[in-house]
């Protein structure tokens, strides 16, 4: 089974890299964009029957620091 | 408007990234993923009409380096 695990830093968080990416599309001569945020996407190949509680494990142990960033899973 | 991409590595491409993500998990006693892959995922807020075609040139000229990542635009 496939999944695919979304990790964004929380609202409030200041994301350095996403405001990187503004001033870089600024620099390019793109107007209008107002915010950015930078978030990872992880796909995991995972044994069928893989239980939602385990991925969810996987998350708060590995893929996400939860103190800071939120993790989303969609089942692919 | 707000807009999000999915950069990821193509089919192909080494991902070291992933990998060290796969064998953390397995030491961590998780058994059964058998592949990983890690992307970026960037949200972009923009002006309200920005064309499909901008946020395109956005993605080949900064965010995916389109030799080796494929993007991904969906609109939220």
């Amino acid at each position: 089974m496939k999944v695919r695990v979304h990790v964004m830093l929380k609202q409030g968080v200041l994301d350095p890299q996403g405001e990187a990416v503004r001033h870089a599309l600024g620099a390019l001569g793109f107007e209008g964009v107002s915010s950015v945020r930078q978030g990872k996407v992880i796909e995991l190949d995972l044994a069928d029957g893989t239980s939602e509680a385990t991925i969810g494990e996987m998350c708060e142990k590995l893929l996400a620091n939860t103190v800071i960033e939120s993790y989303r899973v969609e089942q692919l």
